[in-house]
């Protein structure tokens, strides 16, 4: 299998990567949460070169991530904004954030915060809507659900422990 | 700027997925969260080249995401088991599936259903500890952590809508 048909795999992590693309379209993504809607700023932050900006916006507006919107008709200008599916990538990019902080350098400290309109520090947690939220220990469980392909065996019940041993 | 060096952007995305690698290495990932520990499983249930899954699986094991165990010693035989640090991709990894049941092929329904022990569906959600779950609406803002590097600018106040606008 080749990168480019990881999406045929009945996985959303599978799809949702194949739909978003490679690291460089995740940056975009990330400009584009900072409100930054011009070829030349999604160059000049992501630090990717003008070809792959290129590319991977079409990639995002074909994913109907980001629409492309006409500001002006003579010259022809097109900025790219981010669609409601776009928008909705924000717990996972927030997650992986969150990710780096704990995990990378930690003892530099947060390098970004992000906070609510009210100054507290929003962040992502994994929910129970009977026990609320997850614990180290707790154990989460794969099951088919109603889209899932028959006749696939279904990753096996009580393997998927998120964090269950000590390291 | 080449795609192996985004992880010296001062943005924990950028570092997180410089650490992680690409789409293959998330597979691999995948497959390690749902108890898959050997070579020849990651390369029959990710669908990635034997040569791929050896190169994915030691950036993984040299950022510590997985650590390699030997399980056999004539012959010598490895598997791999995920850290604390890898088990703790499991927020990242779950809002992403979350966002591909919500947006691609949604009606076919979610794929996989993640449960907690107690029978109930999980999921992850952003939250702020005074106002509770985040709304469309909600407003996000970046703000400078403690590790944020000095005469580095910070991304616009106010900018940071995460689905503020309708569609």
């Amino acid at each position: 299998m080749r990168i480019d048909e990881i999406g045929e795999q009945a996985c959303s992590v599978a799809k949702s990567l194949a739909q978003i693309g490679d690291a460089w379209s995740i940056l975009i993504v990330r400009e584009a949460m900072y409100g930054r809607t011009h070829f030349s700023d999604f160059v000049r932050h992501t630090g990717a070169q003008k070809t792959v900006v290129s590319a991977r916006l079409k990639t995002l507006v074909d994913a109907r991530i980001l629409k492309r919107v006409p500001y002006s008709e003579s010259p022809p200008r097109y900025e790219y904004r981010l669609t409601l599916k776009g928008r909705d990538l924000a717990p996972a990019l927030l997650a992986l954030v969150e990710w780096g902080d704990r995990w990378i350098e930690p003892e530099n400290g947060t390098r970004l915060e992000f906070r609510h309109e009210c100054g507290e520090r929003v962040g992502t947690r994994v929910l129970c809507p009977s026990c609320g939220e997850m614990d180290h220990d707790d154990v989460i469980v794969a099951h088919a659900g109603p889209g899932y392909p028959d006749g696939l065996a279904v990753p096996a019940p009580g393997t998927r422990n998120r964090r269950g041993e000590a390291d």
